[in-house]
């Protein structure tokens, strides 16, 4: 076989592999939107088998002997070698794991989650307990199956981003919270926005409409995607041609919406940037979890949340609303969507609180992954914790510890990756802003869509091949560090109080 | 292994399979739903890949070896043995297929589906042509890898009636046709019916309430299933306890929404009713599609468009619809959505007419697997045809040949399970009618409640233990024939004319 012949037939296998994972996303974008409850043990089966399936055709012998094969050609182009050599590398990863154990932890993520979601609404953590225990079990046992060194913790944040450690993000955030303390001591002297207005009722149907035209002017392509109602807002994909946003919607609420909904569309918009050409392909999909997050925070915080944004739309949205907000001007209307103060649920937090409720959640997961405390240890830490660091009450585990759905799915690692990912759109938004700043005339409109097309030709197109801070470097010169996010904050809060 | 361990070996093996079938469903349910169009490719190689992996996982040496072995076994259970029995048979039915005519297969009919979602929409049959042709040749390569005596067609009807046969659907079809001529005469002759009220603006939220209404009274379980809109309205599952109805609706035509939505009730209700604990073995699928169509057709015809059901709930409705129908009493609004009328649209025939659509396609289906004509000739045939046996002019192919889905679905040998379906479901009702008239009190709820249960008793339970003449001889004593059905039309139309 020519080494066309062979990449052709690496490529084929990888496309069906992603068939696979893909149909498996689809299982699960549907048990979050449409489908019937009566379903959930029947679709927990289903998905533990595409899971299966999808690691017994990744761990093939015919697949590693074609990969050992390609990894030896020097007839590949650049993307070529680069697919060929990651696919190698995760090859070698999933060989690690059986497919009993891959089956295993799908039951068990689909048990917890259906858990999850009673012990939430019975506001009983105890119907959670024995599934988050027996799931820290299991990523424990990933953790050894996969191999680490130092700290189990390494091996499950380099699942969301390679090369992740959790020295290097003690160290992050360290540094993010000393920075962040006198910024919210500042914020806490000066005087109390008022945001009274956003907590009208802002009706349904309406909120809906504004949500759709708000993805719109960001660019999203509704041709390759749609947005419906989940209880907890996400996005997902089937391939770069079929990206889903999902949202919810609280008519007493109104940035819940419209926040949440930018920001999906944020990480919608990296999927669609992926080049259709690489499905299947380490070079089709998304570089890391945090450069996803630096994605939906930069749509979100950066530009969502903008004095500017609103300068340009603002005409739009009162007309859209004109009994809720003819009498709030587009500064009360910044300040409001912008007012500090620490809560209690991480996705309505203010962009300066809001990273205390990841180091909570990182410094829990630190604590389960060295066998410090179980399960039944959470709520109490997790009480005190906000007491300490946000100052908050906890009035419920509903509204606490059980208030995100990663821990169900076994995500553990994972919430990192929101204040890295915050970092990182601070860094890259600085980057663009000197650029553009240089080169164009001001113009809202022309500024959404060079973004849109800064984005898709510094990070979207390049998949993984260049990972968290190889995309960090060669955008702005610098490592992942605080100091745009400081500084963007600081410039944001405290020069214009 | 103990017989024991052999089956539950062979139930976890048809477990997975049915996982990757069902998954497959559901990506045609979200195709047909709601994919965003720019989806369509990627979608139809997803398709592909899962149905070649379900063609893979049954064909392995493995799962056969299991099941020849299980086969000698005598101290499995009757349903064990039936299981084992027909999935032994499936087995070496599938052995005839290679993975690669599944996969063109598949491929083929997405791309078809495609081509004739455009060439309808454009009124353009030459867009579907090639597509066409293809499937034809794909369907007669599937003959004769099936095998068949006789007829190439036999080995497609025998995929959706197990053991039909073109000599068989001729002589009922003939039978058919002799019943039914005279009976539409007589009617021609009668005082013309007025079904003018039934093409008002009846709005389209009203109409969906009470789509999701009547699917209540029927006993349809909403939290198995759920009702959304598609083009072509269908029922689809992903097991028992996820059985999903979809419907479409005309503002301007009541009763298309009304009856399409009590048909796909009444398939529902037979997914419904299979067993949970048969999901993937054959006692947990349909037993045919002439089954299937009996029990939809059922629920339409002998419930829905009865006048019994109206004198039941006439009020309800034009409570709902006071300014449409508060003029129109029980007994014209009964003759009005009975109105026989020769006409364009399958799904919109009246219950006498609707068998000549039927008669057409069917003798189409045979020229083409005889090749006595290519798709090019298919539109003059067809408008010929609907001339002669409708007296219908055909005015555009978009509304002739381009109607209905099937074709493109390469599903050749499925409209006759419509006229036998419909056969069935008279002779079923009947029965049903004289075990309950000797039996009850009359309570129209009552009624409805118990042929529910009598259907789930008599017909779904047993999933394929039972085929089509067994079931019908079962219950009525007799094979499938056609005099319940011209007894019912006759008694029907002409006792009271």
């Amino acid at each position: 076989m020519t080494t066309k012949q062979q990449y052709d037939q690496y490529k084929t296998t990888m496309q069906k592999i992603a068939d696979v994972k893909y149909s498996n996303a689809l299982l699960q974008w549907d048990q979050e939107t449409y489908m019937p409850t009566g379903a959930a043990n029947v679709r927990a089966r289903q998905l533990a088998t595409l899971s299966e399936i999808a690691h017994e055709m990744s761990t093939t012998a015919n697949l590693g002997d074609l990969l050992t094969d390609l990894l030896s050609k020097d007839d590949l182009s650049a993307e070529e070698k680069f697919n060929v050599k990651q696919s190698h590398e995760d090859y070698f990863k999933q060989k690690k794991y059986t497919s009993v154990f891959v089956r295993e932890l799908s039951e068990a993520t689909s048990a917890a989650f259906n858990n999850w979601v009673k012990a939430r609404n019975e506001d009983d953590f105890s119907l959670f307990e024995n599934d988050l225990n027996k799931l820290i079990e299991l990523k424990l046992q990933e953790a050894d199956l996969l191999g680490y060194q130092n700290h189990p913790y390494n091996a499950l944040l380099n699942e969301y981003d390679k090369g992740a450690t959790v020295a290097q993000n003690d160290l992050l955030f360290e540094a993010l919270k000393k920075g962040l303390i006198p910024i919210v001591e500042k914020i806490k002297a000066q005087p109390q926005v008022n945001d009274d207005f956003l907590k009208q009722h802002f009706p349904k149907d309406q909120q809906w409409q504004l949500g759709i035209e708000v993805l719109k002017i960001m660019g999203y392509d509704f041709t390759t995607g749609r947005q419906d109602i989940a209880a907890h807002p996400f996005t997902i994909n089937f391939g770069s041609t079929d990206v889903r946003v999902t949202t919810r919607i609280d008519e007493n609420d109104f940035s819940n919406m419209l926040f949440s909904c930018i920001h999906e569309g944020g990480h919608a918009l990296y999927e669609q940037g992926l080049l259709d050409e690489n499905y299947g392909l380490p070079m089709g999909e998304y570089s890391s979890l945090v450069v996803h997050e630096s994605q939906s925070r930069l749509w979100e915080n950066h530009m969502g949340k903008s004095l500017e944004f609103w300068q340009h739309y603002y005409l739009e949205l009162v007309k859209r609303f004109p009994k809720q907000l003819q009498q709030v001007d587009v500064n009360s209307f910044y300040k409001g969507i912008n007012k500090v103060i620490p809560s209690l649920i991480r996705t309505e937090a203010d962009e300066v609180t809001y990273h205390f409720h990841v180091m909570i959640r990182y410094g829990i997961e630190k604590l389960l992954l060295t066998k410090q405390i179980k399960a039944k240890d959470i709520p109490a830490i997790w009480n005190e914790l906000y007491k300490n660091l946000l100052g908050v009450i906890v009035p419920s585990n509903a509204n606490g510890c059980l208030q995100d759905v990663h821990w169900s799915h076994g995500s553990f690692g994972y919430f990192s990756t929101y204040s890295m990912g915050t970092m990182m759109a601070a860094q890259l938004f600085q980057s663009f802003e000197n650029q553009y700043e240089s080169n164009n005339e001001y113009n809202y409109e022309n500024k959404i869509r060079k973004i849109l097309f800064w984005l898709r030709e510094n990070v979207h197109i390049f998949g993984k091949a260049k990972n968290t801070n190889e995309l960090c470097i060669s955008i702005s010169g610098e490592n992942l560090n605080v100091r745009y996010l400081l500084d963007y904050l600081t410039k944001k809060y405290l020069a214009h109080p």
